[in-house]
């Protein structure tokens, strides 16, 4: 079960407009996957370029498409109760303008992990999960699908033969179920990153957490999810870099 | 300076959610290029997947994209001062989304037609033409950039080497400079569909159109715009086409 | 238990820049209530102006706002999870910006009846209907609550003060509950006019209505809702006006 | 030619759904007009309530609309092509979307002043200063009109009857001809306080100021715009207040 590279992602390229959120530019070299948005949830058209031109500098960062609800003023973070069809369309479209864009600068698309409630409701929503895997494969099936560990988006994903992406979250407690606890109940954030990372490292050397009940969930770690707005978060990573890297595991590229 | 051929083109695939606008499957048997609304001034990722399903179908119908300016309330009508990054930005993003969608419903983009507001200020605005045609190139330097004919697009087109498609109107009145009368003026609009398509079999065979003030200008007459919203405009099109087959000129995508 | 008099509603100014739907000069005069899209999933500023200009020339017919999700793509179609504070937010934007309008054109708002998915979740949210309620009541007290009869929406409007207005269907099917009976369920709409006349009839001089399953169902009609799109929805709403004069009822706003 | 009072305004309110821009919380006790968002360039109606309640808790803040261009990614920094009647109906719509949460939260509306591309466009633009200036008598003839100091807006609205509002800016170079340096200039920025304040004070008490090129220019300062983003501006803003009370000029709201 020991494994020695990891992958460590975070969503960046959230900036819209004159509106300037996160610190792309201190954040990419930290981490090996890039989540971009696609200018539904957040983003614009200047903001990908500059965010695609930025990752390819980096050299050593992959690029995913980060696809969202069409919900600017939600980010995001709003359920929207879409067709099937419509779920299709809207990865269609942000996978294809990322790309398009991403191609014109000399990078291809690695993976694609859909942001927000369009990532959370697939928790419960196997159908969900279904589409958006299908929208992955239609528009290219050598994309990887990043989602939840050992959840539905990654079930749906190797179903239909995707190449897949397990993702755990250094920062945030487990139910029984593998599923995380909402932030707002009580213990949902590991805000100590000595322990944020022992528990990563444990998810990767033995693939096991211990849920919010004491219980050891199993649980397959591919790649970290970590955040990248503000000097804490920033320093939350490095240290989870550095104690990794301690341990024998390499970050890297999936 | 005769020619055989002479392609048709119009604008479709610019419904919206709920708002449905034009006679797509009815324009398409009759043009030979389509130009499709990328979602900004118009169309949605689901409006623009049945579009190009559509086009696909037809089987001789090429596909362009029609970028515009992100003026969903103006339709793009409206001109919008963006600077040349900004029009850069908007180009791709709109190239990409479409490119994206077409290709994964086995269709490959031809050619770029700018929309409203975006061509018409290249009439008058060289580096707004220049940054359109460079933003083509960047994406993809086989795609064609059609603009009106003999006017700043398709020079600025030429001086960077892409293919060029000159643009001319079968409904609309020259200026002496080869532009178009604006609607507002008298006698800006042909109605007449005998006069338009003899003006139009003039401008194919002998180059030359005769301005509203009854000069004869130098034109090039590659693409001829037609219009499928309405009934008539239906007709129109089909009496020219008959006409044009008539005189030996067949209809052929670019 | 019977009642002389009725209000006929219908939504209208859904029109979106260069996008024309509905037939809102036919639909006025037939009607006493006028339910107008107030820009986020349908209708923009000169919309608005334009609709509202014509609901003030018609002379007899009422003002209500018609606000709904921030869903223009989804034409407000698609539920939308937003917090309660949000909701209270968008309804107090949609409420003001008609509301200004139509005090700078000589009308005031009579009524608010909230749209599409923000109607229709109300029927199982409770919580929704009382945040929405308590949006009317804080913009302003006097506004009427237009919801489904008998349902949470008018509920929460009368528990906190509010006029209420029972709005009923001529043309789809009532569950047991009084619910309508969904779309998507065979028998769920009444396309027959002489049929739904005869049960709008019965709603207003009985107080009843038979259920898709054929339980007689308490229901108070204050308003009917009809449609104005496209010939036949007009002619229906004539058939019903005529029926309802011809059994003595009259037609006014509430 | 002497005046005691002045009021200090500046723009606020522009947060955006996830996206926070400004230190309202800081700048709102320094100043004694505020000039709100209104949701098309930026803002949203969570903004707008957030923004109105904290004004009012302020109690000596003027409350002003800053209508702009539907214009969100371009935060209404780009000049659009209206028509008249467009830009008519999207400062009635902004006004009363503003209008009606101020007066829901017990404020009312105290002046107007356009933002971005809709207040530059105007000092070239007579007809535009005309719109605008008409479009605010017609939603509410007791509102004050702010606008570049004895520039187009300002006649404009004296000419129908408002009254209007001179503003002037600390940091800015004048042209002969009383507008602004355009930003692009060496010069265009006064960033030392002491010069800003100095420039104002003469400004106030003699009705002059020195233009870029060192003539005198005859100004009428009413109101002076100041900015609230950052610390830097901050600091400015608080010498310019101590200078100005220092000098026995008052800061009060229009």
């Amino acid at each position: 079960m020991s494994k020695l590279t990891i992958d460590l992602n975070a969503d960046l390229g959230e900036s819209f407009g004159n509106y300037k959120i996160g610190s792309d530019e201190k954040i990419i070299p930290l981490i090996s996957s890039a989540n971009v948005a696609c200018g539904f949830h957040a983003s614009d058209p200047a903001v990908m370029i500059e965010t695609v031109k930025r990752i390819k500098e980096s050299g050593t960062t992959g690029l995913g498409a980060h696809p969202g609800f069409p919900d600017l003023m939600g980010f995001g973070r709003r359920y929207m109760e879409l067709s099937d069809d419509e779920v299709h369309s809207i990865m269609l479209y942000q996978l294809s303008a990322l790309d398009g864009i991403a191609r014109t600068y000399g990078l291809e698309l690695n993976h694609v992990k859909p942001h927000g409630a369009l990532y959370n409701a697939t928790f419960k929503n196997e159908n969900l999960a279904r589409v958006i895997a299908q929208a992955v494969k239609d528009f290219n099936p050598k994309l990887k699908l990043m989602g939840l560990a050992n959840n539905n988006l990654v079930k749906a994903g190797q179903n239909i033969g995707l190449e897949v992406v397990n993702e755990v979250f250094a920062d945030r407690a487990y139910e029984d179920d593998g599923t995380l606890v909402s932030r707002s109940k009580e213990g949902a954030m590991i805000t100590d990153s000595a322990a944020a990372t022992e528990r990563v490292v444990r998810m990767i050397t033995e693939g096991k957490v211990e849920s919010i009940n004491g219980k050891d969930v199993d649980i397959q770690a591919d790649s970290i999810c970590v955040h990248g707005d503000g000097e804490k978060a920033l320093e939350f990573v490095k240290e989870i870099r550095n104690q990794l890297e301690a341990q024998g595991i390499s970050i890297e590229t999936l």
